[in-house]
């Protein structure tokens, strides 16, 4: 069970570059939407470190999810097979009222969407949250703004936002 | 560009364990049939050894394939992912006129479905093969025996043949 809530950020923090911080590269092997459920493969290059992420959702509460680490060799056979579903991203870790807020600026073809995420260790905590005034809307399981969802299609294309 | 050629076996070659064989297992951790193309995301066991595959198909002649190799711990985590969509076989290597004849005994959901696979180096030596009398019907790119389609749909349910 994952707790967590996400917000969109439209005004960024001042001197973001003082908190911890990390390019992830993101591309994606598979989406699936099929009749057994939803599947996601994932190769994630996070400093300098690469996983192999496969995720299996059911309709219901049901989500699987599995991480192994991957060989840089074996990383960049990969890679090339992800080629137009990748996401690019800036992570900074910000720490607030006893929690991390990871906030995402976002590259390549979703540069102008900065979103930040909030985890959880109870359901009283997550009530409890009270974001900070630059977190402004709450997008908690918009599809619209998961990560395989950006890759493949972007962040403006059939969205009602404008430039 | 992969040459073979696909055969559905009616008539087992008579004494088989003479040649060498393995049992192979596959599950598959994603299939896609989506907008930008179609993926398979396998994981086969082989000889002990495991093995992760992404095929990429086009619409067209292109077709990427990758494979890694995965660690016993890997594997282990992710087998599980593949519940549902697997399938099973022995493998027998059968020379032939100078070809090898990869005849696969299929187990489990599959079970008594047996197809026999010949690898080709050229055109010529592809038009110019002449299968043994056992080898019956020719289902090349048949997408019915693809052992992704096996491995979530099984044989019997949906085909047209008869226990």
């Amino acid at each position: 069970m994952e707790r967590e809530r996400k917000f969109l950020v439209t005004q960024i923090p001042s001197r973001l570059s003082r908190y911890p911080h990390a390019l992830i590269e993101q591309g994606y092997l598979a989406l699936d939407n099929g009749q057994t459920g939803h599947y996601e493969v994932r190769l994630r290059r996070k400093d300098g470190k690469f996983t192999l992420t496969v995720k299996k959702k059911k309709a219901t509460p049901i989500r699987l999810e599995t991480e192994i680490p991957l060989s840089p060799a074996s990383a960049a056979k990969l890679w090339p097979l992800t080629q137009g579903r990748r996401v690019a991203k800036t992570r900074y870790d910000i720490p607030y009222q006893g929690h991390t807020i990871e906030l995402d600026v976002y590259r390549g073809k979703t540069r102008g969407l900065v979103t930040a995420e909030v985890e959880f260790s109870s359901e009283a905590a997550m009530r409890k949250f009270k974001p900070p005034d630059w977190m402004k809307k709450e997008i908690t399981g918009r599809s619209k703004y998961a990560n395989a969802r950006l890759a493949n299609f972007g962040w403006k294309r059939g969205s009602q936002s404008r430039r």
